[in-house]
């Protein structure tokens, strides 16, 4: 009888601050998310468990996964495999529960052609988002360094246009509390409700 | 140097409380709202301040408001006009502020053909939303009487349609809370605010 959860992926470019944010998120009592545990066949660390920080798996067993399309997005570093088991994702959201994933940008890129619908935030770095007011400001940078900038702010604008939302990161309480509105928002979205009141005609 | 304000309209079927909504939305000491104030015929009671309540206006000038397409909405009432002019709306959110109208789904509808890019949130009669649950409950009620439910549910699902938010009223305080966030969350949409950054490399 419940409705379906909603699949929330926090990405953003690598040093922008994702993981101190997630576990802001999830640092609040009143989060309601299901937070999705990463696969990855790296060799556990001292202290870390199987289904708790990860779900450790062989190179083998995660290239079967692959093949039989049992990944929602992965990567590979250094020799190792991270991603995402894409069952534990469709099993929480029909359990009327939202998932939340913080993940690379090229790991958002094949989630978002996997689930069209989910809730896409884009975390921006502020200085970005201060760029603007400062090269308008008082002229005295050398056009080199306005050209380094704007070439930098290029490529990430390019990224965030596959996003729902962009959030600056200019304070974590402050982003993690627009994350929640955004949360919150998406729920009472038209698009996303209406087939719960058109089913009831049925 | 400011971003435009979000024009912000609250509508729903007529007793649904949009009135008590938008009282409780502007009671909040952190809200951000400019309201927009009405323009009607109709004579100042005892105690109406002109610019505070409505701004009152001859039947003759207001005719002539219409023609001149000054009206961003408007509709009459046993012989008087009622409407939403349209100059305050542009002027505030050119200053980058929000502005909040609360008006009838009639009136909804013409803004939304001015203003396709405003935030509409229909405002639910809990009963609607609770039709599911009492249907498939019990099954003490009699056929007549689920059907005329669902005739009821059909005309309010094809109106909300075109909002973007459905937002439940079934307490003053929590639609609040969602109709805060849904604007906070609206601030963050990525074709809300891109343009901004796409700017800076002009």
């Amino acid at each position: 009888m419940s409705d379906k959860g909603i699949l929330i992926v926090l990405s953003g470019p690598s040093g922008v601050g994702k993981g101190t944010v997630r576990k802001a998120v999830f640092s609040r009592p009143d989060a309601k998310f299901e937070y999705s545990i990463s696969m990855t066949t790296r060799e556990p660390r001292e202290g870390e468990v199987d289904g708790v920080d990860y779900f450790f798996q062989s190179k083998e067993k995660f290239e079967q996964l692959i093949e039989e399309g049992k990944l929602l997005e992965y990567a590979e570093y250094v020799g190792n495999y991270y991603g995402t088991p894409v069952d534990y994702v469709k099993e929480t959201l029909e359990a009327g529960k939202d998932v939340f994933l913080e993940i690379e940008v090229q790991g958002a890129k094949q989630v978002r052609e996997k689930f069209p619908d989910g809730l896409f935030i884009f975390l921006m770095p502020p200085s970005l988002a201060e760029l603007k007011n400062r090269i308008v400001g008082r002229g005295t940078e050398s056009e080199e360094l306005i050209n380094n900038r704007m070439e930098a702010a290029r490529k990430e604008i390019e990224l965030t246009s596959m996003y729902d939302y962009i959030v600056v990161n200019d304070d974590v309480e402050r982003a993690v509390d627009k994350i929640n509105a955004i949360v919150q928002a998406e729920h009472c979205r038209t698009e996303r409700v209406i087939d719960k009141y058109i089913r009831i005609q049925r």
